[in-house]
């Protein structure tokens, strides 16, 4: 069921595409992988100065691999649709023969010599890579400030985060600098930097893309998947990298995402976790986007999921704090260089070693708990609907904010929603619903049973229909 | 390929039967369960106030049971070769309203309301529940000197602990008062009492017998398994109890394990790892049943395992200790009942509390490390052979053993040379392999690869035969 593209809905400037319009214009040779790679490469050149939002940018590479692509279309051998479609891959995803920093200083002329998993896989679905992102160092918080590259820049607001640890590849998919990324996502760091630069990001079921060949954070709680400026986009983009599905369920594709809509929308609303503590304007902003879909004919049921409460947070910052340290000290970064990462990831390296085993194996046990949590609710509902992050993006530099009189470290106040699906490895998505009075994006968050993305995808992709925001680009140029 | 039973063969007594002759004996009606049950419930009355081997005996219970299986049989309905076998349970095996102590003063009260997987597996096949063992308190510790239901004492020399933390069903089935017992095997405890008491002990690739139901002790390292009198009584019994295998492996068949035998048996023997330390008289007996295998057309090649060396015991040690405190916390009965514990289970509790998570994730990344060593000697052998212990059994009551001048802790004299195994979830198997100059048995230990239990049977049950060691039975009575 592949939508004809309606022309009038194609923007102007060519790096706006989404990736559904660009590759059926790419198909039927309306347009050339060059100028889309030329496109990019030029708003590259023109905003990452503003942005910083790269970290290698390889305009030779690309253009080559643009010119490859377009004879292969020319010959008729179209690979699907990534083929001919220029993306970036986060810095801490190996690509052979090019370097790979992870944002660090201590990786700073790594170059590895192998692909990821998910380089191969984009590789052979026909993506062209425009070059590596910048990122939170070491995927190791939120904010993107990064002491060796340089903090990225909110395309919203240059003076904002764009969030993390995914920042660099949502400043330039929004800010059209590329048509998406695959990041990774441990407390958030796909998620969060979606949410605050108003695109979508997609962090599956765990395990279901791998992290072969990704500089890990925390195991038991690393995910890779896409970020993307549209539903279809992301389902473009997971279904390349993904692994097969478990039998009974279905993969996502794009041209039948409608098929997996439920007949009746069945969203869980819960009260007590995920709103609690919000940014007033962000909850009216969920609010509204609950309207809309009431307005889909979905029906929307406030519940309680008391047992996502205070243990969790706890419960997962032990399980990251060991298994960050743990991984450093394996590679010998940790202790013996710590002058040479950012103060905050120093120290968090040095709690990690403080860690004691019994906390972190309480960690785990709570993840049982937290499921059994998940899963009853998703008995009555298709997915949870919720805010992303407490607040929209602070500014660079800013350590704390307020929320209804309380201060908040901007740390908790963006992780805090995004943990528990990374510790219960239940797919989620974050979705634009809305912009703030500082005409900040607000993002907010669906997350569905194991293995959902099919319904997840159609469920996000009805409401981006009817709200629309997904047609709203920072104006930069 | 069912061998007939030779009747010369069979002992005077029928509680020295093996299961395999019995259950032929029973389904030809040549004997009856109830014959069976009684004279175990008889040598249980006799012995059991000198070895304290069980901790509750059923009597009402396994007289009714074997008039039933009785009665089933002379109806036809012979269910395999456990219908009608009286045996006995470690005491850390849930059996529903059969108390389940796990040796321990705070579980004296506990009665189950659900069987194990294995205790319901055991009574589909019509074995015969004779009452449930004594063991090392709570399964954590190797001397089986119970401080709340007293020290086992060893058949074969009643001074001499019978090592444990299955000690009670390596003393019971040694002498006679039952056919076999399915136990438990974190460190060495099913291995351990075997070759301290003369009988086959077998650990099963790790996940092969559910442990749903068995009270653990780290669950990252604990197995069940049987032990019994010959190396086919515990193919018996492995084969009732086991899930199922990965299509790819044959399930050990006790009428078949000859065809599992290979053509050429190939043996790695490891003198770094296994053969350090070892007590002089008991590395002659194992390579006296090296001298037997090369007689069956063996080859024995010395190999090196360098990687399994210091850092081995220290990690699987910390995985041990966390994982064991978590759950005694978890579960409220430690710190608060500390009191409870015996001096030794409530110091090793203690020392839980303080394993860092770091090393805690360093142990189980040397997991990895370990397997690769025993995956690549697997290449060249079909298995290793291997001492189970360092040092034949000690007094009760001793603490410090000497090697070749060396002191060692009892401790880490039995453990060492197990806990490999138990790291990797290699199946192992213990056979009796002669007795030293004070008439003590001594094991050799079997380690194959991951779900290969029907060559490691087969090669272990033609040692059996040839060396003929099952033959020997303490003479108490």
């Amino acid at each position: 069921m592949a939508r004809a593209v309606r022309q009038e809905a194609i923007p102007s400037d060519p790096a706006f595409l989404s990736i559904q319009q660009a590759s059926e214009l790419l198909r039927r040779r309306k347009i050339s992988p060059v100028e889309l790679v030329n496109a990019c490469l030029a708003r590259i050149e023109q905003l990452n100065p503003w942005l910083n939002a790269f970290i290698t940018v390889l305009p030779e590479r690309a253009r080559r691999g643009a010119h490859k692509a377009e004879r292969e279309i020319a010959r008729g051998r179209w690979r699907g649709p990534l083929h001919g479609i220029p993306i970036a891959l986060k810095d801490n995803i190996w690509t052979r023969g090019i370097r790979t920093t992870a944002g660090a200083k201590i990786l700073t002329d790594f170059v590895p010599r192998e692909d990821a998993d998910v380089t191969r896989r984009l590789a052979e679905a026909g993506a062209i890579l425009l070059g590596k992102t910048n990122m939170h160092e070491f995927a190791y918080g939120i904010t993107n400030n990064n002491p060796h590259f340089g903090a990225t820049h909110n395309p919203w607001n240059l003076e904002r985060i764009t969030g993390g640890s995914s920042g660099g590849s949502a400043a330039a998919i929004a800010s059209g600098m590329c048509f998406a990324s695959p990041c990774t996502d441990t407390g958030g760091s796909i998620r969060i930097p979606s949410a605050l630069c108003g695109i979508v990001g997609l962090k599956p079921t765990f395990g279901l893309v791998s992290v072969t060949g990704i500089v890990p954070l925390a195991p038991s709680l690393d995910h890779a998947g896409p970020i993307a400026r549209t539903v279809t986009d992301a389902c473009i983009v997971v279904d390349a990298v993904a692994r097969d599905y478990p039998k009974e369920y279905a993969r996502p594709d794009y041209r039948k995402l409608r098929r997996s809509l439920p007949r009746r929308i069945r969203l869980a609303w819960p009260e007590d976790y995920f709103f609690d503590r919000i940014d007033p304007e962000g909850c009216a902003l969920i609010e509204a986007a609950a309207k809309v879909f009431r307005s889909l004919g979905a029906r929307i049921e406030h519940v309680s999921m008391p047992r996502l409460g205070a243990a969790l947070l706890p419960g997962t910052n032990d399980i990251a704090l060991a298994e960050a340290t743990h991984y450093h000290e394996s590679q010998g970064y940790f202790p013996s260089r710590a002058n040479d990462y950012g103060a905050d990831v120093r120290l968090r390296l040095e709690q990690g070693t403080k860690v004691r085993a019994l906390d972190y194996l309480r960690g785990l046990s709570m993840k049982a708990m937290a499921e059994g949590e998940f899963e009853s609710t998703f008995k009555r509902a298709d997915a949870i609907i919720a805010p992303v992050t407490a607040v929209s993006a602070p500014r660079i530099g800013q350590e704390e904010v307020e929320i209804a009189g309380e201060k908040e470290t901007v740390r908790s106040a963006l992780v805090r929603l995004n943990r528990p699906a990374n510790f219960t490895g239940h797919p989620a998505i974050s979705v634009p619903c809305g912009f703030t009075s500082d005409g900040l994006p607000v993002g907010m968050q669906l997350i569905g049973p194991r293995w959902s993305e099919a319904c997840l995808l159609a469920i996000a992709q009805a409401y981006e229909e009817a709200a629309g925001w997904h047609a709203h680009h920072p104006q930069l140029v």
